[in-house]
């Protein structure tokens, strides 16, 4: 298996590589009878889009977005969504310099171990363009969680050393950044510190957090498939992440269990609440009601103009200077493959829970 | 699906509740001609054992695995192992107390939410006896690894603030102290730590590390199912993990590339190499060579014997307090647990990636 | 991938070997809140039980089942099944004869193609005591079905040449003779049939019909997961087995499309049914409503008396007596067995059909 | 899950209506290193198109085939290779008259049932033009078998009672004639058989044979995913396909263990070889070394321009004349689906075999 699978009852197959005809993802097992234009998916696409602000790469990709099948009337049919995006800004550049050298912090030599061989053009599959099927998928995956009420929204928690202030924390001000920081000051001096990372031919890596809400509880299957589980897997498969965190995440390592546990009330209405949320909305791997709270920790971009040293296919130690216009920073980009991720793994869920209780009483709006 | 498999060319499936018949698990897709026997898979659950200390509960589980199937002479046929540990120690307790109140940190509110109703008699398929399948199956997995030279060695990093010292660093320590530390003296000042939770009522979490020596490069699959997703499902899947990172971690989020990044050289033998191993031994999802490394985050014991506000089944806001014997902290016991995932998550890989090349050339020793 | 996996939804694992400790299945995915009881399972182990009547080996099995998990106060859980059968009976013989000798219509020289050497005691996994499996995962299944009010029957329709008689059919009757033909005059010509063959050291082969009623329309997926490839699957795996067929199957293609087809009408209580049911029950891959009948086709039991000509792993052209006692016909025994393949492979899609629609509104109890 | 994909290692996933904007397969799993161009595909989607002769659909689909991705060099690189055909010939026709009626021997009642409406145009995914993934995808299973040495050819065997004489049996005159029978006097008598059904306004089934030459002993799993199963879910898949049988199939139940079974000898170059090929090239789920020889048949096209009885939405019985251009036979276009789906089966279960035993040295070219 290659690997460009995710999923098992909403199932998605991605292809496609930065310089190849296109990139694209077919959904196998979208329910019928959800709503869905091309208009939802772009909406989604152009929040991951190149070319924003100087802090990301001014490469044109157009990201225009074909849906094949799967929708008739503007509804969905249960059968496969296709979605494609053309290719553009193909220019044939020389790639002589690097078809024989791996560069550091990339996986050119890990492919080249694996397969013998690979596509140098702009790394291939595991070029940033890859996550355009995440984010085309993960806004169907939006789309059909927003029918139960569920909303998925992810933001820049940290760039390098700064973070966003929880008392200055607006959400709102997430989309008036191109930093998508939810804390305006934290933003202002974020692009500062990327700015001088320029200068000095730099790069910086940063922290992803998100936000899940309307997850009833039951959501998740224990043991494998446990929710925490499914959704590291999700986010860990984007390129570049290295570290995901749930609830308090590492910082439960240092806590004690009278602090950490999070004691259950009965609310006004009846309800069963938590007063605390150290867990992030997951116990014994299910959702328990609250919300669903987890962080990514991005490494930082590893294309850099710097000279760094290295070695070629002859087994050679080379010196090696990656060129052309590479983001400083991946995390704002990366904030909306996050959310279609997590998205994904949670929409897959729900559709399994739906098999929980002989009588299918379970999870069915 | 009930979310009890793992694997997909290495596959298994767990089974057992703490309070039924036993627990166990089958094993489909173990390759033929492995030597095998019960002893190679009892060495793994002695250490997952309880009853090893203070720090662990006295229950006494026995443990004893039956090898049912898919050996003969000693041998593995390629058909499905059978491992099958009966329960002991099932003394007929009274659960009137808990059967209808929901545990702060457990799964108790959730499973009632998502089937309808709970096995109550301790925990079910959320109790640490769970684990006994995956370590049976890992202690495989590892026996396996071991036929391509790759050892999969876990300890203790850290209990509650107490961390192992780099500089004190000795793996040989690990097994000769009860908390499964490679650094004495932490580990005399955690079983102090611990001692004074016990008294207080009260319980720690921390944090488990792991290297995989050995791995050639290019195991794992581009895009979903890099090696480092996969190992963060396989290690989020196990209880109480409330956060994974690999290499760096969060600290890569902080970093710059120019710092962050591996650079690679030619050793004296020819061989390509990197001079640091930020990365933990992964680029692009695909291992680079380098040992693999990575941490799990336990949150503390949720099983505290204070008194806990909570609520019950009827919808009232109640108190609990846990009876019964329960370890101050999981993490000693874990890191077998965390060896076993690890190992099966790998060993899945390995085998996916003998279909790598059109010849077959890859990965096969 | 060793193949003893089935199902997606509703899961299977099955394992064990004629000669090894016993015989198991572990079900994960059966959904929570279904009855379920021993007594459930061995109602339909007893009918595929040896020791019958003189058409089937004397062999005494036992077969007494346990259940060791997913079942609390008589409900299942939602958590996996874990059902085994202890082998009794292991005589411990001399295999000498057969070890190194590859028995004509078995799969021992396959088996040591595959895998460089195979468990010879009495054939490993390709023995008919694996179906034991599936017959109490089937039985399982049956329950889950039944609950929908689904049904699913399997009888002898024919022996050799001889086959039943659609005027004397009558599925009450299937039960009275040891060779369950629902057609006593056929049964007690079959039963001649295979005395004869007794005496000149051969064996028969025959046909098993299966018939699921109530099933509703909407079962099974378009393109690859169609209700009739899904059948197929499960049916032609049963070792023995060599051909199936659905409705009028091989017949329909020599039919013509305006005498095949089915026509629709609307009966008194305005609902839509077919006036005939060549397409035995499944249009477009999905179930149409009326009832499902197919058939399987098996070939005459290969262990046979007779001297035969074969080779050896040596490379020798030998001769072999397959001896011990066998059954002259494997068909009664396989009857249900269809009937268990049949019933997991439907209940499997009936729980992927809960996913089929956004609102969750099909196919749920 | 939504049924679109097929394999587990060479894993495919299609897509498309026949009135939408076109029609597709991406393959996740197809190995590196393998030669394929846009030639090698257009090659087998030739055979299927419409348009060949009088007994095929009019309709010019063009078929153009577009190579998206996972190819360099003219290599395959181990990523997912999307293939697409953009549908022409979309004529915006008035479905008025169809969109309400369920017409008899399709699955337009099914699909309503499950989904709750569908798309009417031409069928949807029912679609004879859902195959265009299925062949374009077999293509590349082909190339990656021809490696091997492997071949795959598939033939019609019969068309209503007609069938190929096995004394004129020439595969060479399979692809002389437009019906695809390898005898050309059937040939003919089956094209005045279709001619005369064609003035009736009736259709004919057929039956279609396949050969897999050079698959070494040794390939499929026991129990569930044994070869013949997977063959047969593969082709019963196929819309229209309404039995299958290997080898001796239906016949073999009628057989003697004395005449059915296969005996071994040892041929003049010292391998293992059969006397008989009754059990069509598998014992016990696996491959023998012979000849893997297949039936699938054919229901006669539902879609005929005589008056028939059906029902529509409203719950009301009415008459329908289906319009348009149909072929009276599907069997000479469906053979190279045949073909297509049985590679696809094969290289599948191929890669899987090379997890078959611990140092990875079976089937490995």
């Amino acid at each position: 298996m290659a690997g460009s699978t995710f999923g098992t009852v909403f199932r998605i197959m991605t292809w496609g590589e930065s310089h190849g005809a296109g990139v694209g993802v077919t959904i196998d097992g979208c329910p019928a009878g959800l709503s869905l234009c091309e208009q939802d998916i772009k909406r989604y696409l152009d929040r991951r889009k190149p070319g924003q602000s100087k802090f990301t790469t001014a490469r044109q990709e157009g990201d225009e977005v074909e849906l094949l099948s799967g929708v008739f009337d503007e509804k969905t049919t249960g059968t496969p969504i296709a979605l494609m995006v053309r290719n553009m800004d193909q220019r044939s550049r020389d790639y002589t310099a690097i078809m024989d050298v791996y560069r550091p912090g990339h996986g050119d030599y890990c492919f080249d171990a694996k397969y013998g061989f690979r596509d140098y053009r702009g790394g291939g599959r595991s070029s940033g363009r890859e996550t355009i099927g995440r984010v085309a998928a993960g806004a169907v995956a939006c789309k059909f969680l927003s029918s139960y009420g569920i909303t998925v929204d992810a933001y820049t928690k940290s760039i390098g050393e700064i973070e966003i202030s929880p008392e200055r924390f607006d959400l709102a001000k997430r989309d008036e950044n191109k930093l998508y920081m939810p804390d305006d000051i934290a933003a202002e001096k974020a692009a500062a510190y990327l700015e001088q990372l320029m200068e000095e031919k730099d790069s910086a890596g940063g922290v992803v957090e998100c936000v899940i809400r309307g997850l009833p509880a039951g959501v998740g299957e224990p043991v494998f498939d446990k929710l925490d589980a499914c959704l590291a897997k999700a986010v860990m498969s984007i390129g570049a992440v290295k570290g995901f965190e749930i609830g308090d995440g590492f910082e439960a390592a240092k806590s004690r269990g009278s602090v950490n546990n999070d004691e259950f009330y009965i609310d006004p209405e009846g309800k069963v609440r938590k007063r605390t949320n150290h867990s992030g909305g997951i116990l014994g791997g299910i959702s328990d009601g609250s919300d669903v709270i987890f962080r990514a920790a991005f490494k930082p971009t590893p294309s850099i103009a710097r000279p760094q040293q290295t070695v070629n296919r002859a087994g050679e130690n080379v010196e090696i200077i990656v060129k052309g216009r590479h983001d400083p920073v991946v995390v704002p980009r990366a904030v909306v493959v996050v959310e279609a991720m997590a998205a994904l793994a949670i929409a897959d869920l729900l559709l399994t829970g739906r098999s929980a209780r002989a009588d299918g009483a379970a999870l069915v709006l």
